[in-house]
């Protein structure tokens, strides 16, 4: 078996965006991948991960991972079936989560692997609420924020993979929950299909306005998705000791330039806050805590996944396109191959 | 002894100013104080304190302090003699520092003041680098920033009562000190005296290309005493992990407007940044722990303390105009009466 190679098309970044992603920042390459030398395994995927990060990695410069090199394959969280394995511990057949991203078959080292056990939750849930984004919402509420039951939370962008996981989690741990989104359909999966506590549409005036009339007695935690306008509206909105959690900013990672910082920045003073930025990967250690308490609550109802599937290669860069808009689809993005 | 009762001037808020407190903002009344019911001493102030933080009081609104109301006597930290007992723990004579502010003479509850012992260190210190300000530039550190040796700290308005204390503190536990001032006195003093390894005037140019200048390696800590521009400059210089403490604005307490917010604060994701304001008397559990380690360092002289020291009761609302100013003096700000 390890001798096997197979022909696969890949997705790699053509060339660095200014501004949105299009076409052409993309180019799609045959290539030969395999056989497997001793320890390594070939992956036929069958599902890819499209998350909003991908965006900061295609740009040049200082950042907390490596970018995308010009000519390199979008790499990224995907699931397939070993199809060639020169590595004892995982057998022709099994399924795997790996980084390896945006490509039909995939050669890598067996350790860079993880076997996937889809009998209690679905190959889609371990690329949303099982995996990354699952982790980071909860390692944004239990290890930065550090959550208590009966606080309140205001979550910017609670549609999306990272926000809906963070709001059924708020609300399983007792918290009261104001979830912000960016189209009415949205809003009214985080009102009817989550049961947020409130939840307003972030384009119907200004968030501050409307974050005041959601939750008149302030916010306890923020947790960040969107960043720009936002973050203002929350520390407006703080109650002494609040923590704002500072996740994604997806608002812009589009713009070509920042946009104005928080003028009341400094009501952290007298309301002793706490603002925090966080990467998930940081805190790998903690994954198996991560696993036992999630799977039981996906297993059993109190976290619904949610995805919305594109189907073949030639999809992903559109479905990338598409979660940078504020009308993006609701939960986590994936491809099927 | 308990019969005695004394004439006393003390100074008043009189109106809530716009803008840099004046003149007219203060009222000065005669009172008679005294004599003490049981359990009360009646103090005879020989020093006061001068704190930026008393403009934030004069403000009406919510803060995390009580504002001053109007009429009410300027209250802050003092240090005097006893003159009059009602309480049997603390006799007359006895030297007590207590909060009861700008007046010459005091009544209390004894258990409001705290016997100090002068014979180790001044009764300046018990109001700077050993009192409030020197526990805040502690706690900023130890408690907020949780500094360690070898990491480099950016400290803001580094020649005031906080800074100049953050400063010798950061240099005792083996941290590399850039301090920012606003006048070529105070950088002198801070290179010459405080042996701090780079200091910068802020008028001199931006603050984001001073501070570039001064730690081009970057900065695992920024203590603002500041505001407004410094913490834009200091986000840009952080390294991952760095902490960015939020102890004062005294750029901002006379502005009737808000400056421009960080423009840069999404910084804090990539580099997993944490933002923290506080306030001291949160602490306040901490203080025999503070002093323990302070009281020594003073007496040894790895902490020097300075003080502007102004005479008279009259001059202590012209004291508090001048502190607020970027051309304020050196040091601790205090009034002998």
């Amino acid at each position: 078996m390890s001798g096997e190679a197979f022909e696969s098309r890949e997705v790699r970044l053509a060339r660095r965006p200014e501004g949105a992603p299009a076409d052409a920042t993309f180019a799609f390459a045959r290539v030969r991948v395999g056989p497997p030398s001793d320890g390594e395994i070939v992956v036929r995927n069958t599902l890819m991960s499209v998350d909003p990060y991908m965006r900061g990695r295609m740009n040049a410069g200082r950042s907390y991972a490596k970018p995308y090199a010009i000519g390199e394959v979008m790499y990224g969280g995907a699931i397939g079936t070993v199809a060639a394995s020169a590595a004892p511990e995982i057998p022709v057949g099994a399924t795997v989560l790996h980084n390896s991203g945006w490509r039909e078959y995939a050669l890598l080292r067996a350790r860079d692997a993880r076997v996937i056990d889809t009998s209690k939750a679905g190959a889609e849930a371990f690329l949303g609420a099982l995996g990354m984004p699952g982790m980071t919402a909860w390692v944004g509420l239990r290890v930065i924020a550090e959550v208590k039951k009966g606080e309140s939370i205001f979550v910017s962008g609670a549609a999306g993979a990272v926000g809906s996981t963070v709001v059924q989690l708020a609300k399983h741990w007792g918290l009261s929950v104001v979830g912000s989104a960016g189209t009415p359909e949205k809003v009214r999966y985080l009102r009817e299909e989550l049961h947020a506590d409130a939840a307003f549409n972030y384009h119907d005036g200004p968030v501050g306005e409307l974050l005041a009339h959601a939750a008149p007695d302030g916010i306890d935690v923020f947790f960040d998705n969107v960043g720009g306008e936002h973050l203002e509206a929350a520390l407006a909105a703080t109650k002494d000791f609040a923590r704002l959690v500072l996740c994604g900013a997806i608002s812009v990672y589009n713009a070509v330039s920042a946009p104005p910082g928080p003028a009341n920045i400094r009501l952290a003073i007298p309301r002793r806050l706490r603002i925090a930025g966080f990467i998930v990967t940081d805190h790998a250690a903690r994954e198996p805590e991560f696993m036992d308490e999630m799977l039981p609550l996906i297993a059993g109802g109190a976290v619904k996944v949610r995805s919305t599937v594109v189907e073949g290669l030639e999809s992903a860069p559109q479905a990338l396109m598409s979660i940078l808009r504020p009308d993006a689809h609701i939960g986590k993005m994936l491809v099927r191959l």
